[in-house]
């Protein structure tokens, strides 16, 4: 691209999936990445198109003449368009509207009525919707009448008289099943539903443990109103997980890619909670300002600061991030709060035991002083143990009170856990050496 | 459950769906959990067993008498059957075998030949396989046929003579054409296709970027053996992701559920990275042996160690951390890591320039000595510059020498920065202080 080799991209675009080109041109500048776009044919275009996450979408329109513009934002998933125009600045929204169907317009402004990172932001609208008295042979034929403008026939959703959701058929049935069944009969009725203003990411997790290709949505009044589908739902669920892990680390989540994004963005994700936590870590010193003149008397007790510190905050790490992980797929809830506690401590006291044993021998080699190193050693126990609850117990009520629990990251527990380690190893060293 | 109130058992298992039920008895003792899996009816029995992981699936299957043993094996999916029995005592795995048909044994010894994670272990070797030369409406003839045994009969793998895969055909578009429409004409060609034995969390990422319901697979000579369907492929990254998170604490991933699994495991899951870690943390008590005598100097150069280890760990864990997931989900590859490094460092000269501010006011507040101050924040920016660099080049380097990325844990890279940290500080307050 940069030698504006026109032959050689044209060879490339032809030999790699519009999911591989995507990639790449996600990794080049905005204005680079116009280039190879616009040697694509017309439709793989559109594929290359919806692969792409909405910042870089944004910036290819941009890119575009007007009537190429238009084109590609009426050819897209309703879904995806709806999604798109949430987040581009209003001017460009408008003009994309502009350019669209009447039909299309309606579809798209019903879809941008529910709130971000809804299911109703993420489903598809363009269904074969089947009526629950037809029988198995003539519900084929609405799907092959009916079924070329929708992004997916292979789960079909059932309504009664007043376009109440029965249930759902799968096109598998239809085509395996004597055609003069009923599809009354056949009707999955104990699907799960979601509504449209639940949230996307919850409706993603259970349709990955009811293992459905698609899920049915419907509005307050129980009404059909869309799908689903597992592709959304698969990208909803690496989204959340990709969040997640960002969070875990202390950092705001990146909208986009990794070696796109500038310096600038990476350092703004990242310097909040730095900044919180730098200033919660003068914690630590007003600690060992109280602690100062036992320091000065003892200057030995200063060289296991960094390696009680380091232990209680990985040990706090572990319990926060086993927790918001279990909690995001489910496998505890709130009410599990005691319960986890009680596990966690226990959890903790048999690590600090064994770490103990390490503390002692590694304080006895090194200072030669039997008093310090057993302070080290019961610092540890009792720390270990204080790390594994707070680790615990924190994103489950971070939860309770609504709050996302993976903002309980690692770093703001071994924080916490810093200050109040200091406040444990001096309390105990004093006791110990009688000072 | 435990007042063996069977009534009540039964009214709450007819009005949940399996995966709930499944989800339920996971978070149970195995003693407790047969009871109301044997009260399930023979029909929904399978549903939530298929939904249980294979340590939970051991334990049902030890509890069930013969009769009920062999019933369940032979109905469950081949996929699920072979990854089931290759997990279970051999003891288990040979009654299993005994009891299923010699094709099914057949089937099932096949798919136990492929290595442990590749594909051929989650792929389905139950499909309807079109050949190439058929028209759309003899394929929909052939798919009613023979449909009713596939584990999806969506996505159609189409074959040569060879038995060699051209490339595979929807459902909906036998449904949706012209039943004179040749195969020939409809297969995509293109489609993406994996070995037998290569990685099947690569391939599952694979169908999540291409969105694909199910991936062919095929042997070293280019024969469909079977199709990697999304339910697996969903399975295995959420897994995927659950023991990267576990990793990145510095834990071993737990097998099975949080609130199942024994405090025991639970301890020895995350044992192993704190041995090392706190072995490795014996370098900071060495590194400040080494600045013994400043400390009894100057004993408030000792009130900011805890601060600057913090700072430190918690830049290279968000660097390490972002990272990893970028290798993850394919954003960065290993040849960027001089991209990676340049990036990173400075990321890090930033934020180490504003927490600089940070510590010089709070050092000066705190302590009223400039000199000190200052070389807390001078230390502040070489740290964070430091350990933004490593923690964003460890990964690659890892991934480089073919160990885990997700092995780079954020205790590693704190632990690491800590005592170079360290270092770094008491070099720059030597000088300064000239001392």
């Amino acid at each position: 691209v940069e030698q504006n080799d026109l032959t050689g991209i044209r060879l490339w675009l032809a030999e790699h999936h519009p999911h591989e080109i995507a990639d790449e041109l996600a990794r080049m500048d905005s204005s680079q990445a116009i280039v190879p776009f616009r040697l694509l044919d017309k439709d793989r275009e559109l594929e290359v198109f919806e692969e792409l996450d909405p910042p870089h979408q944004q910036e290819i329109l941009l890119g575009l003449r007007d009537s190429a513009f238009h084109e590609l934002i009426a050819e897209m998933d309703p879904d995806d368009r709806a999604r798109l125009l949430g987040e581009v600045p209003a001017k460009v929204a408008t003009r994309a509207l502009a350019g669209l169907s009447p039909q299309a317009r309606k579809m798209t402004a019903a879809l941008l009525g529910y709130p971000e990172g809804s299911v109703g932001r993420y489903m598809t609208p363009e269904t074969v919707v089947l009526h629950r008295d037809l029988s198995v042979g003539r519900a084929l034929e609405v799907v092959r009448a009916q079924g070329h403008d929708s992004e997916t026939i292979y789960t079909l959703p059932v309504v009664d008289d007043g376009r109440r959701l029965a249930g759902t058929v799968q096109l598998s049935d239809l085509v395996l099943l004597d055609p003069e069944t009923s599809i009354k009969d056949t009707v999955d009725v104990l699907v799960p539903r979601v509504s449209a203003v639940s949230d996307a990411e919850e409706a993603a997790r259970l349709m990955q443990d009811a293992n459905l290709l698609a899920l049915p949505v419907v509005d307050s009044e129980e009404r059909f109103v869309g799908l689903l589908t597992i592709d959304d739902a698969v990208e909803l669920i690496e989204a959340a997980d990709t969040e997640d892990i960002a969070r875990q680390s202390g950092a705001s989540p990146l909208a986009g890619h990794y070696v796109a994004a500038s310096v600038w963005a990476m350092a703004r994700a990242r310097s909040v909670w730095l900044l919180l936590l730098i200033v919660a870590a003068t914690l630590t010193i007003n600690v060992l300002q109280v602690f100062e003149a036992t320091l000065e008397q003892v200057t030995a007790l200063a060289l296991f600061i960094p390696m009680l510190t380091g232990t209680g905050g990985n040990v706090g790490s572990q319990s926060a991030t086993a927790v918001v992980r279990a909690l995001a797929v489910g496998e505890v809830r709130v009410r599990d709060l005691p319960k986890v506690t009680w596990r966690e401590s226990r959890v903790g006291l048999l690590l600090g035991c064994v770490l103990a044993v390490i503390a002692l021998t590694v304080g006895t080699l090194l200072v030669q002083d039997l008093e310090i190193a057993a302070a080290v050693a019961l610092s540890v126990i009792a720390i270990c143990t204080w790390a594994a609850v707070i680790g615990g117990a924190m994103p489950l009520l971070a939860r309770r009170v609504n709050v996302d629990p993976a903002v309980v990251s690692a770093p703001l527990v071994a924080t916490l856990v810093d200050a109040t380690g200091l406040l444990i190893y001096f309390t105990i060293a004093r006791a110990i050496l009688g000072i």
